[in-house]
């Protein structure tokens, strides 16, 4: 994924997962440095409805919003934070 | 959670997540220094059944097997790690 894209698609996920991928509610996942290829498959899990219960209330309607590339780009930029 | 008997329960998840909870393998999620609520309730998710598909299929067995002692020891364990 395009890291600079991510970073300007990440907007939206700050709100939750903190500017720099380290969320402060602690049952937000942090993102920073989390692996590339995790981030894609728990994006996909939540649009493809393959995550229900708890918080994937909040996720579902985020990644379902979300294209491909959106999901490749993002993956990449919070893999990319230290 | 106690994080000391978190340490000797994740002899079994290091074979994924690693020994200091950074996996080598980029499908399975780094734990280390995660949020220990998140880790709660990811776990608790595919213990319920929450979580289908993809890699879900190793957690659900791997999640079943855990008390909810195990569950707050493993995330106070995790968490910690720097």
């Amino acid at each position: 994924g395009d890291i600079e894209a991510g970073k300007t698609k990440s907007a939206t996920c700050a709100a939750c997962h903190g500017s720099n991928g380290i969320s402060n509610v602690p049952v937000y996942p942090n993102l920073q440095g989390q692996h590339e290829a995790y981030l894609v498959s728990a994006l996909n899990a939540y649009k493809a409805g393959n995550r229900q219960g708890g918080l994937s209330a909040v996720m579902v309607p985020q990644a379902t919003s979300l294209s491909d590339q959106d999901i490749e780009d993002l993956a990449a930029y919070y893999s990319s934070l230290k």
